[in-house]
């Protein structure tokens, strides 16, 4: 179910601890010559679309939150972006209220690397306020990434920003709003902003002048439509395992 | 043109001077027993489609963004909302990222009465910031009453929260998401939290206990279409305006 | 009765509850080539000693903060400004402590325009902090607008900042303060920062090089003293409606 | 000259550079069973308007900022007090806009002994803002302590909140404001918040059941008249020491 | 060098473009029945004092910051936590006070997992701030990975919190402060708060009764100084990686 | 006892109530050319080494929080400081979490001049959190002045940044990072930020070229060790005070 398509005397009746909240969050940023700016928005769209024909019973999904942080795209214009601050805030409000009218099991689905830390920082507040609860993030492409490996063919290419993966669910999901003329592929996947064990925030620039990672050309609407299924299938997991407590915390044994 | 479906090569060679961004802000709340919670952004959606195929050529049209100010309507399950201060920054932050990509006239077209506090606010804190660049607010029910008042026929209880326009508009756009048994006229419309001129806050749950206002009976589709062309005129009548710089300040006379 | 002229054990004594707490908040800003800047504050300072004077048994007076927003003023030199952030902020401290202290029926008077947007937010920032407070906000011109219209000549001119209205107040309140060279009348009313339906923030300076609107030469000091009559009246008649819940939300009747 | 009571072209026509903007800063706070909560107020406008008889060439007065820090008055009812971040806030800012306007020199004059903590960090803040601009602040009793001394009878309770001090000032001020039945004298002044070398910042209820200290009962009209006049002779002198620059910073000699 | 022993002459003197300033986070918090709360820090004090002795003519070394982002370890009565807001604040300011004295390379070099989404965000802040700065941050155990894995030896149980890895730093560099009773190895490592794929802010209760994961009874001295030189190693390469420009971005070859 | 030499379950296990939690705050600031920037901060850490050799049975150490504000100091290279805001914030955050932890009697030791005024504004906003906490502030040099007079011959040059004192002290404790050369004395000492009763934030180039004042080379050794010993006599009969209860606040008697 998508909760903005419901009345709130249906959220009324709606047993709602049987549910879990799905919150997309995602950004506005350029993904290079080929792939619109709304790609992650669009990617997590398709996502919950499946999900919600899938586990319709048990989750509800919210829309998805578009402004998220992309500093390190805003010079590639038309990028846009919130401080962390804002963007901490905006995550945490919006649970605040889903955890308050009883939705105690909520699932942040995040589209966008840019998005991790503060992602975890909003955790760390939510937490704070609300012990009780149980809130969750989950960047797709790191819980699908043994079933999207399965489906890459660009080895260490085939990820990262508007490449192998990006490109193929976008032809999938949105095949006209691809660029026909896809970029080459890059000879090695540079690393992104926080991949590596020594950080620091690039501007995207520095790492690649057109702002992409990895190889479109490798992409396929038919690889996008088994990647979707792919990552489908391990956030239904998670949903599933949320409500049957299974990624509750497990008291270390000692032995 | 859709901003979000654009690649930023494409921005980059855009005359960004010749356009007009424009960034829809709405809500997520209830909208009584018959609309759906994402009501206000489904309008602004409608709107600004509708708003492209006229104007395609002059303005640029950001996503909707749907997390608003909606403390009033908390009470009814499933509505969320920022803090004020939280909303202002997204506002700010968003229409300063436009700003600095070059885009200097920027329309905020608010589609929730509860955002109208903190989007003048952000019109502040923008001016402060950006003293050369020209950002304007419009309310879509302000700009367009004349042509609105000219399709209502409930009177009174014409306009308000989830009435008479409302349900028109979200019959000629999602009829699917209207719910059959639509509530009976209210006898009198009471003031909206800001309404009147002794303000108070109000909690919609104080002013209505259904969390509707006027009359969704008088409400039909093809009242919607008329509405949403009304609308859109005033719309594009603006824009063609803050081009124009019919809109630009006029000094007083002085006599 | 002013609150700041009483010591704690006599408002202890108070029987709080029958008493509104009277907060006006004002302006430090320019006002044209013939008012003072503290203009916005003196006329609030004249209206509730008027209002002591008629309903001292039922209302208490706090001094009128004279710090306000006024960054449109900026570039008139001397005018002050908080940010909308502080002023937000002074506003919601100022009623909580009230609230705190038995005053649960306040009525934040405003004298300022530019404070329109700043108090309706801190209404609703002091909705969320003290739901049960009767926390109500008035512009002194708005709510005496039909008996301020009875004694205006200058037809579509006897309003504004610096114009008709507030000349002659000050003429009543304050005749030395009044410049002799008034400015002659602008020809047509300019508007303000926010009162067009599209809103812009707009510098004082771009739609009025001298600071005023309207037409500062149609007031007389007798205009004046009726204007002010014609206020008080306006707000005695909100704090009996206060007193009495009259203003108190009604339900939408449904038929 | 009051600020207040100018007009911005008279400002804009000023030497400002010759002038040093002064601007009180006091309290809204119980001042025991005889003083009005405005107290600290009305001291400083008395001490003002002195001020600009005496040094009216070279001072500009701003008016009284009413609402301070006075957490530690707030179970004394009627109290009102800011947050130290929105008191602070509100100093700041304030004499930004004057340093903005062309006054670089300002002299804040405290009033109340519980914005002192806050007044520091306003200092610290306004010169991180202001590197080049000359912001001082001054308590009107510490400054003038000597003066004080030698009309004070009372010996160690000669001073201190609503003591012998502040009653004889309002009883030359506003002798109508001073209630009849004073409170008799403590035996000893109890510590203030912070005036012992090892700092609480204690209640007011927690060292003075009524909310003074010292001995009101010593107080009288005639010695408020010789105060006031060794406050104002201490504080023109300050004045023209900053106008002269004998308080500039001396570089320590080194022999 | 320890940059708190240099005086402000020699630093500047100091050819501050070939330095880079290591900057150690850490944290207050509980670390089991054996080891200290200030285990971080100390364990980030002996990893610089041994960095020094190895690559002093090309790093400055701050002190440890001791406080950091401990919420989850709260309920262990005496750690200490700042909000994340404040945490991120003190990074910020830190690192820019130094890029503002001329180290313009700088590594924070992080002692606790806590810290990690702070530290991001904060890098996040600093480039927004310093976009020419190379500002790097490295939490010591990933860096050094390979090397600490050759040492341990209780496999899965080796690394987190006051395990293997934690209990021989400290018995190399603090045997005095490990209490002798070292509670029995778990028999499988609980996921810590950020470690799974699917994130839960865990408190640390939930997670291990006693505040411990892994296997504190296969610690040793002899391993504890292994480890430590793997981690010197491991930074004092970054440190040269950072002087020789290897860190710096490189854009990925197209094909 | 050193809390962070403690751990959890031995924290759990001491009678709280019946020890003061002594929490140092120091600085990371120039200290002309003969003393090393952690100055403060090394001095504070032997200060609380010597009180827990005396009163170690009923005080509980935290380690010396080195980041205070220093913003005076900036212009002089190495010197970091905290933002007023931050600042008061972590002081806040870390007596919170002790108060929580069931320290209900703290002891806030300031090392350096520069943090009077952020900790006092700490301490009003740990009054409004923790009504019932007994959170106390000293600076070491104010609380001891009478015993340092004593061992002081420099006069009115012996206290003071940088001076007779401090450098004494540093000859005692740590004369391996004295310089040899120390400065000649200053003639007069010059006025700090704030010691004068007319207040301005001075920088300290401004008072002080070098960064000193006073008399270093009145230093020696034997006076650090005598001084020492008054500090931390004034200290611990501070500790005994608030556990005895002599420094609660004593209502003033009335006759």
């Amino acid at each position: 179910m998508k909760l903005g398509e419901m009345t709130w005397p249906e959220i009324g009746d709606l047993d709602r601890e049987r549910f879990v909240a799905v919150y997309p969050i995602a950004s506005f940023e350029q993904h290079g010559d080929h792939l619109p700016l709304l790609t992650d928005t669009l990617e997590c769209e398709g996502i919950t679309a499946a999900m919600e024909e899938r586990a319709g019973d048990r989750i509800v999904v919210l829309p998805t939150q578009w402004l998220g942080y992309s500093f390190h795209h805003i010079h590639f214009g038309g990028s846009l972006t919130a401080t962390s601050r804002t963007h901490v805030s905006m995550v945490v409000e919006t649970v605040d209220c889903l955890v308050r009218a009883g939705f105690d099991k909520v699932l942040i689905l995040n589209g966008h690397g840019g998005n991790q830390a503060d992602m975890r920082v909003a955790l760390q507040d939510l937490r704070e306020r609300h012990m009780e609860a149980r809130v969750y993030g989950a960047s797709w492409w790191e819980v699908a990434q043994p079933g999207l490996d399965e489906v890459r063919t660009a080895g260490p290419d085939g990820s990262g920003h508007a490449g192998e993966t990006e490109t193929s669910l976008m032809l999938h999901l949105h095949p006209d709003l691809v660029r026909p003329a896809r970029p080459v592929r890059g000879g090695a996947r540079a690393p992104s902003a926080y991949e590596s064990e020594v950080q620091r925030f690039h501007m995207l620039e520095e790492v690649s002048p057109r702002g992409h990672f990895g190889d479109p050309a490798a992409a396929s609407a038919e690889k996008g439509e088994r990647m979707l299924a792919a990552i489908v299938d391990s956030l239904c997991g998670i949903v599933d395992d949320i409500l049957s407590g299974r990624l509750d915390p497990q008291p270390a044994r000692e032995s």
